[in-house]
């Protein structure tokens, strides 16, 4: 790369993440380092207990962990991620993600990301490392 | 409780699960504390780089994390979870997930996970720990 | 137990930690829920590098991490911790660790703990998980 | 570096690791990729309630990770660790840590560590992730 990357708009990336946006997440702010997602639990996320699936929480957290590390216009891939489980989530709640930068070094990015439901309680508590490549994110879906 | 639970079996839980059921994970053997898992990695799981999400490789162990403890016939609660990501997982990528479980004490239980595609290369480390509640797994969805 | 536990004095717990004073760890301050310690590294926390080790980092938070915890009166046993360094430390660096609780639950605590420099820098992001058992923390060392 | 670096000899990395040989840590074996440590609980690993700290559990195998990673000739830099704690250590019991290397490519490396009692118990699980340098590990203490 000749320079520094050029951010990316968050918006596009989120609205090409096939993912994102089967598991029905909507993005509500997002930008270099710092994304918030919202995801309504509907029936597509319950567990076999009828609870909202830990899979589900997680990926919403890493989700805003993703939008938020690649902002900045270079590929920032997920090494480790660690999630605390505090509350049950349950359908019908809607439950938000909001990702901050804790540091971020010529190589690496560490990122922390709250989910709370509607009453503000917390409902998982996430941490997430990234390995910055050299390579810009691409414009289009390759 | 008036005894010990007494064990469910694996497919029952595994049919029942719609977030399971939505992402296209197969059971391919499962019992008291173990489970095995399987999925192919098409259109819907992939993030805006064009990669298998991060969320999905998560949510196969974690699944598989959640059979494998709740087999035994009680709830058991995910407390947290950690996962390694080692290799990226790619559209057509057919991926396994191994769960074993670690230690089960009175009250916890601490599971391993492993990710691998069908070269056999570790595509993710997961290990999680479980409450164990003296609540039996409910034989039909709540 | 026939009530809730009384808060015990951090400072007393502090002092009578062996691993804490043995590794020049100072209370800073402590109340039920949150904890500061302080170190400053010296040659007994170097590896074969010669920067601190990360050992002496965890440690310092986890220490941290139980004060917190049991602070509330009852025995609060660690079930999983998730380190994420940001910044080395070196030989003459003065180390805090702010714990403080992010949720508690009849049954479970969750504790972030920041680690940094006399600079502001983020040393380390230390989230740690316990158990809330019923016993209450003894007054004099068992 | 003009080439790929030269395996550095274990023992004398962990020689000189004064935070090692401080907490009284011996080396059983190790090379690239591999290190089995032992420990014995003594006085001054003890925390308020008269156990072993964890801190100590986690620094065993924290430098079987350090050991391992570095085995291979060039610095290795730890940037996350998890770890689950399944049984108490106590005053007296010899613990063992062996670490073994999950997976390496060019930057990174992924690392398990169980700790064990002499009865075989399981006493922790250990997962850690370091970036690999291009800088090789100095012969000599800096």
């Amino acid at each position: 790369m000749s320079g520094p990357a050029a951010a990316v708009p968050v918006p596009a990336l989120a609205a090409r993440d096939r993912f994102m946006q089967g598991l029905g997440m909507e993005l509500v702010a997002g930008g270099e380092g710092h994304a918030t997602l919202r995801l309504r639990v509907t029936e597509q996320h319950l567990n076999f207990l009828g609870y909202c699936h830990g899979g589900v929480i997680f990926a919403l957290a890493d989700a805003a962990l993703g939008l938020a590390s690649n902002a900045h216009g270079e590929i920032a891939v997920a090494l480790d991620a660690h999630v605390s489980y505090t509350t049950a989530a349950r359908l019908g709640d809607e439950l938000s993600a909001v990702a901050s930068q804790l540091n971020r070094s010529r190589r690496m990015g560490t990122y922390r990301v709250e989910v709370r439901n509607a009453a503000g309680a917390l409902v998982a508590h996430f941490t997430g490392t990234v390995y910055r490549t050299d390579k810009p994110v691409p414009t289009e879906l390759p």
